[in-house]
């Protein structure tokens, strides 16, 4: 990984007053030119290729410029152009996919929240040492097919995006289902609601929900739209299309919106305060927008099935606000409040605190 | 029940012009308290306990004022404390719910609209009476199981949120699930889609929908997220659940947002209608916000399963308006409508017809 | 249908500066008077007998006039008092529905859009040669029972808003199910989940996502929510349901709103923009909103299964901004969109290009 020093020495030949945020064209990046256009940045948007068309349609989310790429791993050599530009790249998931984590970590360009997030976040095991940590709960795992007594499901490592889970509601359903040749992880299914949850840490605020240091904001809720598992249901039950070679998937195409019952926030604000709070002592902390994943049983507890370190997708219902964010200033999205933070580091001179 | 006079001579004593309006922190309560601030009211949030940490992570929703008891029973004691601060009590689901109807009748603190509505609603004969009166389509009750001839919903006595309910979808299914020393009621589950709508009369306005005294808003519609029936059907039917010992619920964990097709909304403004003039009849009124959940067949007829007498948290999701709301007033939730018409009650001297 | 030198010779006598937007009462009717009224129209609401009482609760949106009928054919007749207040009317699916397309289509009032794509979006025929030759990918019809291959919709002829569907996982299915005496379509069904988007085409507006001639905006996705499919499967699968006699319908109640990844939205602009390149090409272009009714699959494909070549009803969501018209726009609706576009053409003197 760059060292942080490297990065800071970047920074410091920066123009302050003259900052840059740029994205990867996609993911959530019309949100996140939109909100640095709301707190007057000039923004680049990084492409393969000419730069999308769609932008022409969105006016108030076009990037003023443009950087064109043969391929995602030739960003590294573009980094002088976008440190010329004074450029603070905002991380989302489509970065990180694209560029692989070992490129992302070296990229020689300031970058928004902390990259050590990365390791954390993208190994399970070390995820789960950090929930666990955390003192949150999380979904049983199962490490021999005999101990299942309860729904599982089931995930063939390495499947992206949903494809390659299969759900079990019992241990016979487990061997009938298993194909034998891969290898895979088994988990608790757990029965209830998905609420994907959106925070925001900021270690420089001091008005609002105070952590040891700085704050924690609760910026909206979404459910992510699963295909084909959501619609499946229409012409069969599970096994009723197994016995007709159907089988349901888990790739996300898509959010709706969802509000949680307050009286549940208490929980909300604890799950999210514990997993910063353990975030810091393992590695400085996760800085900026996260999303935890999860789900509310008939008990109305929640159980977290994976962490998201970055902005994610789901914030992208709430371009003008959500009925959350609405409450902290009106018509907040998430990427307005990215900007928001690197105004504020810059006016407070701590931008060394949320750039890594 | 208290008086109404003594709760007239009680806001006698108030300075109309430093009302403050308080309610439970919880259900609606952000909401609520944004509304007020919008409307210029000061308020209170009534808590067990510290004030909840939450709403210092929304700022434009935190009671300028928290009054922490050490159980909601102690509200009672604390009536005087309130009646200073010329306080007027917005009742929730959470209010009656963590008080009890009694104890919430007896309270001596003005509280917002008709505290007779609760006699009416929490009892389900007499809210089938009300309904039936109105004249609104609402489901079949079976009294002897023989006569089931159509699928059927089973509701245990005194179960709650959600908990403790069955589906079946015919007679013999609801012979084979049913658990025999247990009480319940049979009600026909119609097939259709959910519709969960947010009303709001007021007597005392004159200008919009008129009824026979005062003015129907339609301010929005939610659906209820059921935990866990909203998602279980992933893993299997309710026939193959309930052979794994498996078998839904329906505990209410959050709402997502929802429009009607405009066609019908003549049909929704003509039940809001039946249900206030006849609950004028009945009882003097059901005042302020109510919400009536409905299910849409495919015929696009209505059948009303439930009237709640005042704000659902459905309206949660409407913070800064609804797309029926906001053709009333850009950005006006239910928070706000409720802080309005104390305002208007106030400056045409009609409080006493909102109060109680 | 009536010629288009008609309809210009009426426009010729209308006062341009003193135009007024006219629709039927119902559908879409609410935005598109609020939209009208934002850009400085007046506006009439057409209706049958008395006007509808529910606009009064929506002062933003009720029309400064109404022109009521006996029969939505006796418009006809009144053409005369529409053309004295130099109306446009704004197309719907109800109007097109109530009045029938031989009627709407010799409407001597100028009318938003072009009327010729009626022919083309109402025969099944004609708009899958339109599809196919827009080069989209559209779902296999089967014309032989024993070429089922695949799960299949079938659809009776005539069949309205839903009713007389069915859904088949197999060949096997499909001939238990079917009935013999009806006529059908047999379309695949595509595994996935659904996206209606919402599209504006302008072919006078020069800023923008550009086609061969004017703009292509994107303004909102909705989800239909159809009664009874939607919730029908909490009860039971389609197999377990049809033992018990219980069939899903699929009538259209309300709609939901969603957004979708935003690195399929290259996906999303190519097929708007090879739908109305197609249709100018065919018929003279499609003007104004329009709907493409799409399936995305777990592999990230669109299939588009429908257009809808006028406002749809799931824009009523977005009475004040959807999260993608919003980085237009703030705030921007269709029926403010359909008000600007009648407004440039005005100022630019292109009525004839956007009236038909």
């Amino acid at each position: 990984m760059i060292p942080k020093e490297d990065i800071l020495e970047i920074l410091d030949g920066y123009d302050k007053k003259d900052l840059t945020i740029a994205t990867i064209c996609s993911h959530s990046s019309l949100q996140i030119f939109n909100g640095a256009r709301q707190e007057g940045f000039k923004t680049i948007g990084i492409c393969i290729g000419p730069p999308p068309k769609f932008y022409d349609a969105f006016p108030l989310a076009k990037p003023d410029k443009f950087v064109s790429l043969d391929s995602y791993k030739a960003l590294l050599d573009h980094s002088d152009e976008l440190v010329e530009d004074n450029a603070i790249i905002i991380p989302h998931g489509s970065l990180v996919e694209y560029l692989g984590i070992d490129k992302f970590e070296s990229l020689a360009v300031p970058t928004f929240g902390n990259r050590r997030v990365l390791a954390w976040e993208s190994d399970r095991e070390m995820e789960r040492e950090w929930l666990l940590k955390a003192g949150v709960n999380i979904p049983m795992r199962f490490e021999r097919a005999e101990d299942i007594d309860r729904p599982v499901i089931v995930k063939y490592h390495g499947a992206k995006g949903g494809r390659g889970f299969f759900i079990a509601k019992n241990k016979d359903e487990f061997q009938a289902k298993m194909s034998s040749q891969a290898k895979y992880a088994i988990q608790e299914f757990i029965l209830g609601t998905r609420y994907y949850i959106h925070f925001f840490y900021s270690p420089i605020k001091t008005q609002g929900y105070k952590l040891k240091k700085g704050t924690l904001d609760m910026l909206g809720i979404d459910r992510r739209v699963e295909s084909n598992a959501d619609e499946i249901f229409r012409i069969g039950s599970m096994n009723e299309l197994a016995e007709a070679g159907i089988y349901p998937s888990f790739v996300v195409t898509g959010n709706l919106p969802l509000v949680l019952r307050e009286s549940l926030l208490p929980k909300v604000f604890e799950l999210g305060e514990r997993v910063v709070e353990t975030s810091i002592e393992l590695f400085g902390g996760m800085i900026g927008p996260f999303s935890l994943e999860t789900i509310v049983t008939d008990e109305l507890e929640f159980k977290v099935f994976e962490i998201s370190a970055r902005i994610v997708a789901g914030t992208n219902l709430f371009v003008s606000g959500s009925p959350y964010s609405d409450l902290v200033e009106r018509n907040l999205s998430n990427g307005k409040r990215i900007a928001q933070e690197i105004k504020l580091a810059m006016e407070t001179n701590k931008l060394s605190e949320v750039i890594s």
